[in-house]
C-alpha cells in the first residue's frame, strides 16, 4: 500500500472536493475518533479499509449487505442480465418475475413498484395513501428514521416548516399516544407509518408489541386510514416476508429496501388490492427505476435467503453472539444493555449518557479487527461463520478491557 | 422467442402484480398504441424488445445512455471495481478521484456531493440553498420538470397544498417574469432553479437566451440567493462541463444525473465555495449512496466523453438528423417543427394539438426499426452512426407517408 492511498491521504483529497469531507450516515465525524472513512475491498462477512486493514464487518454497509459480499449466485446472475442490458427505454423481463417474487412472498403484498432509495419507498407510500383516501395528515413515532428527504430528515437544516406539515407524533408501542394523534388528526388521517420495529438511534431498540400491532391495525381500519411498515431496514432479516408477519398483523403498504438486493441499489414499495388504483394514478418514477441489474440481484438474493433460511440462520448466530456479550459484559462487570432482535444488535452501555464507554469500546474493538457501531444498531449477513463471531467476541473482549482501564 | 416471454405475455403477469401494469415515465399508456413495453437487450445504439425486434434507438433510456450501450471502457472499469467492493461502510477511494473529476472538469464547482436520483439532486439543491439563506422561496420556472417527489412532481395526486408552499413562478426566457416572482417573495428569495435549457414536455425546445442567463444571474447576486441549473437531462451532452457554460454563466448549484455514468445509476450536486458549510450542514444520504460501482462507471464516462470529443460529435450527428429530417418534411409537405439542441431532438408537428400526427409517424417509424418518442426530447448516443442515422431517416420517410395519407 502506498501512503498515498491511505486513508489519511485520501480524507485530505476529499476534503478539498467534499463538503465536510462526507456526506450523511457514513461520515466517520459521527463516530469515534480512529475509524477509517474509505474502504477498499470487501468479501463474504469481510471489509478492508484504505490502510489495508481487514474486519470482521457488523455493519454490512449499514444493512444491504445480507448475504455477504460476493455472494457468486447473486454475482452470477447479475453477470447474466449485465450481458443482456441494464438500463433500458422500459424494463427487462427480470421486473415481473421479481415483482411476481415479492407479491408471492409477502403476505399483504397484492402489487409491487420499484425504486432506488429507501427513501423513495417511503414518500411512495405516503403519497399513495393521501391519494387513495383523499386526506393529508400522516402518523409518524416520534424519533423514528424514515429517510433523509425533506419531510423526514431528521436534521431539519434547509427544510421548511411546511415540509413537515400534516404530520402528527406518537411514541412507538403506546397505543394510547397512537390513539391521541389519530383523535388530532380529526377526519384527515391518511396513513400511520411504523418501522418493523423500533431501532431508533441512541436509545434501547424495542420489538413491537402484539397489543400496540394490533391496536394501529384496529385504529387504521376504524378510521379508513392506511396502514405502512416502514421495513427498509429490518426487513427480510427477521421474517421471510414483513417483519409484522411474526405478529400476524398485516399492514396495508409496506417499504423496502436495504437487504432487498445484496447491496444493489433497488427499493420497493409492496401493497393490498385496496391501494392498487391510488398506486397507479401517482407519478412517481427515476431514470434508474427500470435498470434490470439490481432486479436480477434481487431476484438471486430472495433465492439464495430461502435456500440459506436466512432468518433462522442469522437468529442462530445473533443468539451465539448475543450469549458470548453478555458473558463477556458479566465477566468485566460492565452494565451492557443488548437491545433488538438478535440478528441486528443494539450495544448501549449503562451509565453513558455521553456514549465515552461505548466509544471507547468500539475503538478498541476496532483495533482488534471487528467493525461495530457504538450508538446505531448493527447487522449480521449470511456469510458470517461462528468463527466470525468468535473473532468479534475476541476484539468485544478487548473492548470490555479498555472499557475497565479506561 | 417463446410466446410467453413475448410483450403481450409480460403485460399480462405485470397487469396482475404492478400496478397499472408499469409506472412513472416508462409507461406505454402515455405513448401511441403498438409501443413495447419491455426490452430483452441493448448494444451501442441499438435496443431490442420482448418480441425479439431490434430498434436504432433515440430515446438512450430517457437520457443516461450517453456512450452506447456496452461501452467497453466503462464495463472495464464497471468490472474492475465490481471485483474490489460496491456498498461498502463508506465510500471506496473512487468517490475521491470522481469528485476531483467533476470539479475540475465543471467551471462553478469547488465541490461534489453524489446521490441516485435525478430528484436526489434537484431537492438537494433546494435544501442547501435554503440552509445557506436561512430562507424559503424557490423560483421555478412553469412547466420546467425537476422529478417526481412531492415538491415538485408534474402530476399532484397524492401531494399536499404545503408540498408546493415556499415556491414561486416564472416563464422560462422571461426576465421580466422572474423579477415579477422574485418581487413577491420579498426578502425570502432563498434560490432560483432552472433546468439548462427548456425541454418540458409537448412544447416546442428552447434555448436559454444570453440576457435571460446573465438576468438571473443578476437577480440572483442582487438578492443574495442560489442560483441553481438542473442539468440532470442535458448535462455533458450539450458541453464538457455545465450547459451554461455555453454563454459564459455559472450557478451556484447544479444537479446531474442521467448520462453522467452511461446508465449506472448515480446523480451528483456540483456547488461553489460559498455554498460549502450549508452543503456541510444538512442531512442527505441514502443507503447505496457510497456505490463504488457506479462511480467507477461515472469516472470512466467522463474520460471517455472527453477521448470521443462528445458534444462535438453529438452535434455533428444531430445536425445530419436535423438537415435529413428538414429536407423529408419538407419533401412530404409536411410542417414540422425540430426544437432544441440537435444533440436532443425534439419533434412537433403543425396543427396537431391531440398529437396524432406525431402517434401516426412515431408507430411508423417504430415498424422500420426506429424507436422515437412523440412528445418528448429524443437522444443520441456516441455509438450512433451515420449509418443508424440514415436507418432512422429511413424509418422516418415511412412515417412521413404515414403522415401524408392518414
Amino acid at each position: 500500500m502506498s501512503p498515498l492511498d491511505g486513508d489519511a491521504a485520501l480524507r485530505a483529497r476529499a476534503a478539498r472536493v467534499v463538503p465536510g469531507g462526507m456526506w450523511g450516515h457514513l461520515d466517520t465525524r459521527r463516530l469515534p475518533a480512529g475509524y477509517p472513512q474509505f474502504f477498499t475491498r470487501a468479501e463474504g462477512g469481510h471489509i478492508w479499509d484504505a490502510n489495508g486493514l481487514r474486519y470482521v464487518d457488523l455493519m454490512c454497509s449499514w444493512g444491504p449487505i445480507v448475504l455477504g459480499h460476493h455472494n457468486p449466485v447473486v454475482d452470477a446472475a447479475v453477470a447474466r442480465q449485465t450481458a443482456l442490458g441494464d438500463c433500458l427505454n422500459g424494463p427487462a423481463p427480470v421486473m415481473v418475475e421479481l415483482c411476481e417474487a415479492l407479491v408471492e412472498r409477502v403476505a399483504h403484498a397484492d402489487w409491487a413498484m420499484l425504486q432506488k432509495n429507501g427513501g423513495d419507498a417511503t414518500t411512495a407510500c405516503v403519497t399513495i395513501a393521501r391519494a387513495a383516501t383523499g386526506r393529508n395528515t400522516v402518523l409518524i413515532a416520534q424519533g423514528s428514521y424514515h429517510g433523509a428527504l425533506p419531510w423526514c430528515t431528521p436534521v431539519p437544516a434547509g427544510t421548511t416548516a411546511e415540509d413537515r406539515a400534516n404530520q402528527g407524533r406518537f411514541l412507538y408501542n403506546d397505543l394510547a399516544s397512537l390513539q391521541a394523534a389519530a383523535d388530532a388528526a380529526g377526519g384527515d388521517l391518511a396513513a400511520v407509518i411504523i418501522t418493523g420495529f423500533r431501532h431508533d438511534n441512541v436509545v434501547d431498540q424495542e420489538m413491537p408489541s402484539l397489543a400496540f400491532a394490533q391496536g394501529a391495525r384496529a385504529l387504521c381500519d376504524r378510521l379508513g386510514a392506511a396502514l405502512i411498515i416502514d421495513d427498509v431496514r429490518a426487513g427480510f432479516r427477521l421474517h421471510r416476508g414483513c417483519s409484522w408477519e411474526r405478529l400476524g398483523v398485516q399492514p396495508d403498504l409496506s417499504a423496502w429496501s436495504k437487504a432487498i438486493a445484496n447491496g444493489h441499489p433497488l427499493a420497493a414499495v409492496l401493497g393490498r388490492d385496496s391501494l392498487r388504483e391510488a398506486a397507479a394514478k401517482v407519478f412517481i418514477t427515476g431514470s434508474f427505476w427500470c435498470g434490470a441489474v439490481p432486479m436480477a440481484a434481487a431476484l438471486a438474493t430472495l433465492g439464495e435467503m430461502d435456500r440459506i433460511g436466512l432468518p433462522d440462520y442469522l437468529e442462530e448466530l445473533g443468539s451465539y453472539l448475543r450469549a458470548g456479550m453478555a458473558n463477556l459484559a458479566q465477566r468485566h462487570g460492565v452494565g451492557l444493555r443488548q437491545s433488538g432482535p438478535v440478528a441486528m444488535p443494539l450495544w448501549l452501555f449503562d451509565d453513558d449518557a455521553d456514549f465515552a464507554k461505548g466509544g471507547t469500546f468500539c475503538r478498541a474493538a476496532l483495533e482488534h479487527g471487528a467493525y461495530l457501531h457504538p450508538k446505531h444498531n448493527m447487522f449480521l449477513n449470511a456469510a458470517h461463520t461462528q468463527f466470525d463471531i468468535d473473532a468479534v467476541l475476541t476484539a468485544a473482549e478487548a473492548g470490555f478491557r479498555a472499557v475497565g482501564t479506561a
